[in-house]
């Protein structure tokens, strides 16, 4: 509860730099942090123009650049903190997302280990729950 | 030669028109096609502070976004000359890239049958030749 | 109920055909089928020697190997029955499992789509439950 | 040259071995290493019943198997000579390969650093040299 309302904290200062910092993680704008901890991270958002592609739905780009952000927030949380280095990411793309849906990223690490983190991805409609995308992300903690 | 210019003119005419377009394409606004034609496409840029992470150095979300683009782009040159829609992607990062290096991104269309696609991507740092980062992209061409 | 056992016995006798057909999959000897139906599959075996590497640990190419056969016998469990082509396999490792442990293999059918399908395996060690590898598998439905 | 020679030697010892000891490795038999040495290893092999699915053509479990193997042998031919653990391994499956096709496999050390090695493979029909599969292997160096 406490820990969780904590975890959430920190992980909206983590994005609010990130966003602020004027790099890449500038285009999570319009993410928002539901909870987190213990190796977690659950966000959403609403697709607009800014997230699409020519015709409309979720940039296939940009559906990585989640996986890799949001999954990097959930490890963020586990006991080391650090955001380690990406090794290897893997992205399934299973249904479009067009503008305007509310989409959740679910992020969960699998293993963290001395060298290695293992961290997997569902994004899916936040109302339908139908999955729209499914990311692997191995990460090096240096 | 000719069919060659052709196809890089087509190529920074899709960029461009993708660039305009709103969408998360706009984060493509500094690269320059290099050449194209027959399912390939060269690209490059000069790696500024909106491509990077807070470390400074080429983000992982930015990278899966050249391989998903570049790739996408080799593929319109093919006869076929169809975007598609991305199946899976993968990627590995095999060394980080520093803001103000200068990048190659080389995609490929290893195939293109009657229904899907197979392309791959290499990322190098365009002085020494070094990989920075290697994709998969497979596409269905509905 | 009923139909989880019809499609129990049907999982086991496709495993055993395919067993005795002489080609690869006669390295599934050892597999059980412990249950499926509606796009899953759920199997255990004992890690025996060989199923492993020079090390005495499961043979990453043989948890590739699960990863493929197992999804795909929850594809047969789908509605179309049929069992696609392998259009791109991932898999990550966790946890090295060893000579004797007893394995659970659990393969989901995350969609399928009129050209696509998209399957998902964990790997797990049946006692602690603890993680050994995760696999994802695309498959074209031709 | 002596050095290809030594390695190409040491790759035939070392598979000799692999296949002798009972385990996984055993499915290699047919396997023939054409050359080594320097982080690539090029091997090669006629498809037989054995390396096939239920309906004659190269399994798509072994094809990942050859992903692991041969990667993991060119990797034994660099400098720090160790096998490595499977972080990740991906396939793309472009080609169904028959019985009786000569297949080639070549794999390569993109990158050998302090914990992480990145190796790639490709697996063509030897006389068209037409891509079969395509494979992207991570190794912890521990």
């Amino acid at each position: 509860m406490a820990a969780t309302n904590g975890a959430k904290k920190f992980l909206q200062h983590i994005l609010a730099v990130a966003i602020e910092g004027g790099g890449f993680d500038k285009t999570l704008s319009k993410l928002r942090i539901v909870s987190g901890g213990k190796g977690r991270c659950i966000a959403e958002m609403r697709i607009e123009k800014e997230h699409t592609n020519r015709i409309g739905v979720l940039h296939g780009g940009f559906t990585a650049m989640l996986v890799d952000a949001v999954s990097t927030m959930a490890l963020r949380t586990t006991e080391k903190a650090v955001p380690g280095i990406s090794v290897d990411i893997s992205v399934t793309y299973l249904r479009a997302a067009k503008t305007g849906e509310e989409i959740m990223i679910n992020a969960e690490t699998l293993k963290i280990g001395r060298s290695l983190a293992f961290l997997s991805v569902d994004i899916t409609n936040k109302e339908s729950g139908a999955l729209i995308a499914k990311g692997s992300h191995t990460k090096f903690m240096g």
